[in-house]
């Protein structure tokens, strides 16, 4: 699969083997691989083993919450998602939902910040192009079948048709690539990078022309292109592109 | 406004000052700044002089249609389009627009077809840093204010929604960054970039940083990160990592 092209999903919300099922909608998801890299991960992945949140019966209601809006956005996008698909997929009664969530908003916005509950680290493989290579890869392979691709595609999508999505995915990606930091922090150490790279403006640069052909030119990814954006950063890095000024 | 950040818009669809008054809708908009580089231009883009296709009854029918599309996705984006919307606002009766488009999705497809039909050329500068930077420039000037940011923010947008759309903005990006790569043949003639240099990857990794934060994470934009995104790709192009393999 890693050296296959990805082709981007061509209508966002439409994968759908699953979530028309309540019953399956209530069991738990199986696990994700470790590591959903940059992107938001998919319900399965918070309800790996090493969730900072365990148990509770609160815990239990929010991650119901979580999953019924994650399927509903995959199968039907933003548009489509009613407060009555969520109660219908949780099992969690619409007063509840109104009253602790407010809306579908508050929804959308609890279940991307729980998407950033996860205990990822970036790779450390012990050079700084082993590592960027490794985080751009991961983004391919979370695109590479539908399953893993719906969540972050639909709340992507749901931040174009609503503020508090939008803000919701910004402190996202912000927590998600400050982690990935680490990378950078650890080659400046090495003396794989000046001392004043710009961190952020670095891991987003690996990110970017993946996420780019993903989520608007629709154009197939693979671990070449991967590949590629990964050696242009370095090669970028070592050249003092990246130098704050 | 170049060195000023541009603060990419929380809910893509919600710029609206214009919209809703159909004397205003019917006007002919203001020209747009030539060459709104590689990203789909407003509707006034395509009515500015130099257009490939003036004239003809067929032409205008065509061009009003498109501009009340355009102004419904930037007012209410593609999940509040309707019909009616641009029978309303094009002054064309929804009978014709059926017929000739077939649907929402044709005529959205078709207004991101005649987005495509400027005559805009990159940048040329006489080096390679100089026309990526302008040609990334470019870019964040063309979300450095809502009215030039709205019909590009609605067609990726729509692209999450309808397949049609999605098509119709990766055949637009194909075709826009097609032309871009005019820039990478002149540096290879210069002796600025190895011969067998990827154009397509290139000017693809020039805008790709600037598209992130425009459309997924949600950050401000500005020239400084503009030509940062240049001097990378410079950087990296010089070092070979964009060359074929």
């Amino acid at each position: 699969m890693k050296d296959e092209a990805v082709t981007a999903g061509q209508s966002g919300g439409a994968s759908s083997a699953e979530g028309h099922d309540p019953a399956k909608e209530k069991s738990v998801a199986p696990a994700a691989p470790a590591g959903a890299g940059p992107v938001p991960p998919t319900a399965s992945a918070s309800a790996a083993p090493g969730t900072r949140r365990p148990g509770g019966r609160t815990a239990r209601t929010r991650a119901a919450v979580r999953d019924a809006v994650l399927s509903g956005l995959a199968d039907h996008g933003y548009p489509g998602l009613t407060v009555e698909y969520v109660a219908d997929h949780s099992g969690v009664h619409k007063t509840t939902l109104y009253r602790r969530w407010g809306g579908l908003e508050g929804m959308v916005a609890d279940a991307l910040e729980m998407a950033g509950e996860d205990t990822w680290t970036p790779p450390d493989t012990g050079s700084l192009e082993g590592d960027l290579r490794e985080l751009a890869r991961e983004v391919v392979e979370s695109f590479s079948d539908e399953a893993t691709a719906a969540a972050p595609t639909a709340f992507v999508a749901a931040a174009f048709q609503s503020a508090r999505a939008a803000d919701a995915l910004h402190a996202y990606y912000a927590e998600r690539f400050g982690r990935c930091e680490a990378v950078v922090e650890r080659a400046v150490e090495r003396g794989e990078a000046p001392p004043d790279t710009d961190a952020a403006a670095l891991v987003r640069a690996v990110s970017a022309p993946l996420l780019l052909r993903v989520f608007i030119t629709r154009e197939p990814v693979d671990a070449a292109l991967a590949d590629q954006a990964a050696a242009a950063a370095v090669a970028a890095t070592r050249a003092g592109a990246f130098e704050r000024r």
